[in-house]
């Protein structure tokens, strides 16, 4: 394969000796490799200044990132059989880690495929393609994965606004067999149908796999507020775990309808409430009528989608922790959550201190949590570690 | 209870409304309350310089930390009265945390108890006493402790070398019933007899039971190796999760006898051996005869005790990952811990990092585990976190 050629500047090639993927547009000498001579996607031989080879790259000539690694040997460009190695491998991990087929499967960069996603849920695959370059090799992912795993059906599910930055149009689309509207999931010993079309990301958040097997340890005979809710993956779960009584708290009817459904599944449809309304005004309504819980579970959207979010984003989550933890008893377990990669796990914290020192009650945090081992972390790209689970218990001292 | 007054200087309350224990001694207004009329440990009611109570503090007039806040209630001193409702309130999170009697019982600040750690093996209990306030009071912590847990024995520990800071002498002392030179403890389901008396610490370390929970997720038919075993806590562990081999380090021959022995108790002594001597000696000597393993754990004492130690220590655990790392087969698990506080979280992930990089290997973080629920976390007090665990899958890519 003959690739065509991007020189870095002197230096420039620090991070990625570090193991980092990715290129920014000012780290490339442009009067020699001009970018705009790239085509979108396309795959380019990355060199030092000097020459060495530093390995192959996907280009978006555009991008403020604008290439991201995907071999550190020339010898292997993105092709299916690079990709066939890589599902292998990342399957391997996960095979390791869970005794069933209920996994993110591949999880971008750290699984050195920049841009790709894959859930699995038993026979079926569900892919987001976020870059230009995977997009290019679309046909090869689904016949690496079809090779690899035999799934029954794989979806393409790309409707998530960041493919635009690649100029990526939205779709969604049966790539292989066939998919049905929800599909079956185990996590934790608790059976759930993830609505993989019309549902949420892929249809299920894997990633807060081992913080809701944390949960169960805390919850027998306890009542439980799972505040947003999606469609009950820790509500559900502490119901079977042997919660009392388990409410569960979304903004969508959509979602409430399917924790009811998961409930039933399940057998504990008597001990799962749904409440279909903003959080926030939820909260207001229960401090209000005095309800009192011993778990409150808070699992809210990413508040902090990019640094100019920050202050409001951090008052929100500050906002929405001071009412949960209002709602606990004189001794309880506060779960606070954040998915937001822009909200430090010191931030969490100190979110958490802060709202028990108002409420003068005693903190102690029991656990902290992060992303399964399905969502590996690569350790010189701190952006894949972004999941955040704080366990505290809030007494009366 | 009439207690002498110890008056802070304007601000200097800040860092006590935030939930933090400690005073230090330039924040006390000296020309009002001077230190040195306190007497050591000596009981004091805290105030602003407006003279608005703070609650009342341990006095430390020769400390650097001068004060350590036992009560924001001026009317609860530190008697036993207090003890046992903390210690009752202590209880009741190991209670719900875990269901056999084997924990940390008290965590010093935590537990709103400063200076005072109690490790509970069933019956028995080992007492830490690291303050002159916590030891003025020391036969009310035992009756305490005898009223609420009733207990068979209870030794006090105290030979750790942070005492002299407090002008506290070195002892140990079976303060009530008898105690046995080893007690047995279960952790994970596995059985361990630990020595209170000859070993370290109190005997044992339950700061890492739920990254020896996760371990064992890993190890099936797996061969481990297990470096700074001390009496086995990880390796044994191990064995007993269905690994096929196992080799634990340990430079303290008390200690490498103590692992054989614990795992005969548990019926796997045909799969563990004992290598006495010290880890990077062991290490380079299995290097050298091309040893391999599927799992390294990497659990030393803390290679930086204090703040000059920094570079010297990061230094150590450099040296001991790379070693550790060189031992993985293709696709192996590191499991690098740090009980040192001042060894950040993400020095030790960059270390790691760091480690893969240069052996040209991949490097997945698929698990980040600090402290059991038994060693909670004040959320105003940074010191109380200190324990660390990297799991990191490790693979030529």
């Amino acid at each position: 394969m003959n690739l065509p050629v991007l020189i870095l500047k002197p230096q420039a090639d620090r991070r990625l000796k570090l193991g980092h993927l990715w290129i920014y547009s000012n780290e490339v000498d442009v009067e020699k490799t001009p970018l705009k001579a790239f085509a979108m996607g396309e795959q380019a031989l990355v060199t030092t200044s000097g020459g060495k080879s530093l390995g192959i790259a996907l280009i978006n000539p555009n991008g403020l990132i604008c290439g991201r690694l995907v071999s550190r040997d020339e010898k292997y460009p993105l092709n299916k059989s690079l990709l066939v190695h890589r599902i292998k491998q990342s399957l391997a991990l996960r095979e390791l880690a869970f005794a069933e087929p209920y996994y993110r499967l591949i999880y971008g960069d750290a699984d050195l495929l920049p841009g790709l996603v894959v859930d699995r849920f038993g026979d079926y695959l569900v892919v987001q393609i976020a870059g230009a370059g995977m997009e290019l090799v679309k046909d090869e992912i689904v016949e690496a994965l079809v090779q690899v795993l035999k799934p029954q059906g794989i979806l393409l599910s790309n409707e998530h606004s960041a493919r635009s930055l690649e100029g990526l149009s939205e779709y969604t689309e049966v790539a292989y067999g066939e998919v049905p509207e929800s599909v079956e999931l185990v996590e934790n010993g608790t059976r759930f149908m993830a609505p993989v079309r019309g549902g949420q990301k892929t249809g299920w958040f894997y990633d807060h796999r081992m913080n809701r097997a944390l949960l169960q340890q805390y919850v027998q005979g306890k009542r439980v507020l799972d505040v947003f809710s999606y469609i009950g993956g820790w509500g559900v779960q502490a119901a079977v775990a042997g919660a009392s009584e388990v409410f569960c708290v979304d903004a969508s009817e959509a979602a409430t309808d399917a924790v009811l459904e998961n409930a039933q599944l399940n057998g504990v449809a008597d001990k799962v409430a749904a409440i279909q309304g903003k959080a926030i005004d939820v909260l207001k309504e229960l401090i209000a009528s005095e309800e009192r819980f011993d778990v409150v579970v808070l699992d809210p959207p990413a508040f902090i989608k990019k640094r100019k979010d920050q202050k409001a984003g951090e008052a929100a989550y500050r906002h929405i922790n001071e009412l949960g933890m209002r709602l606990l008893g004189r001794d309880g377990l506060l779960v606070s959550a954040s998915c937001s990669m822009h909200l430090g796990k010191d931030t969490l914290l100190e979110i958490v201190r802060a709202s028990g020192r108002h409420l003068d009650r005693h903190v102690q945090i029991i656990g902290q949590g992060g992303q399964g081992p399905d969502h590996p972390i690569h350790p010189a790209i701190p952006e894949t570690d972004y999941l955040k689970a704080v366990f505290a218990r809030v007494y009366l001292a």
